[in-house]
């Protein structure tokens, strides 16, 4: 049951917003947690997962979208590609789960990225497989957006050898 | 999935540890945030239930173990009443899936109740059902007890009028 789990989240920003007044401590205590969770996701994710050895950037997208956002969250965001050396891509989320029972941001936060924690489990689950990203939000419903949309922005050349799963 | 609730939770009580030097403030932060999460969740609960009208607390404890704590934890806590008049109980969990990735407390956090987060929950799903009620780890596996004990004590003599459901 998810519900619990949107509700703690809920929660758990809220006291958040309580504790620090800049929208982006927030963001960056949201995103921090979301690391360290992504770092130890990855492990039980690739266990349930049984995914095969990835040879793009654009296939790991796909795996995240349709395999992990798929696992934990029950959704599959939509995959684009933004860059011709096809290193940026963006999820987008019709509706997304984790903000299901907030229906706007609170009053004068308007720069919280509400589901941070999302952009953090990706870079922190990315690092364990030794690939760097930048993840952030680039479109946000609750921001009066049309859809919610996650940038992944891959840092390094690809090394195949360096993120296979080891066996 | 339940192991994102699980790593999200034990990532929010690892940064309340660093916040607070307190094990009982951080307590206090568990059960405050449970509290607003159970005054939003006992709607859900009800809907998605349709438990029956309650006729004592030995029954109302009862659809807490085996309907609540099944629907949203997954486990099944076995009840005992505490004293001759029928309003102190315990929940006894064999495994807590909430601390299923946690070995043992902290260093220098032998206090911590690590998922008080629970007992707040209960207290504020009570409320809400204007039930008031204590609600307190007695004891904790992750403490070195047996068991895992969450004790509640009604703390009003029993209204039946008051806390059923509306229709």
């Amino acid at each position: 049951n998810k519900d619990l789990f949107v509700l703690t989240y809920g929660a758990l920003v809220a006291q958040l917003c309580k504790d620090y007044e800049k929208d982006e401590d927030v963001n960056k205590y949201l995103d921090k947690m979301g690391y360290s969770i992504g770092t130890r996701l990855v492990e039980d994710f690739l266990a349930r997962s049984c995914v095969r050895r990835c040879h793009s950037y654009s296939e790991i997208t796909d795996i995240i979208a349709q395999v992990a956002f798929k696992m934990y969250l029950g959704i599959t965001p939509s995959v684009t590609c933004n860059n011709p050396s096809r290193t940026e891509f963006s999820l987008i989320l019709d509706k997304n789960p984790l903000a299901e029972f907030v229906e706007e941001l609170p009053a004068g936060r308007s720069s919280l990225c509400y589901c941070n924690l999302l952009c953090g489990i990706i870079r922190g689950a990315l690092e364990m497989v030794h690939l760097a990203a930048d993840v952030t939000f680039l479109q946000d419903r609750l921001k009066g957006d049309r859809v919610t949309e996650i940038g992944i922005t891959f840092l390094k050349k690809l090394d195949e050898k360096k993120y296979r799963r080891k066996k």
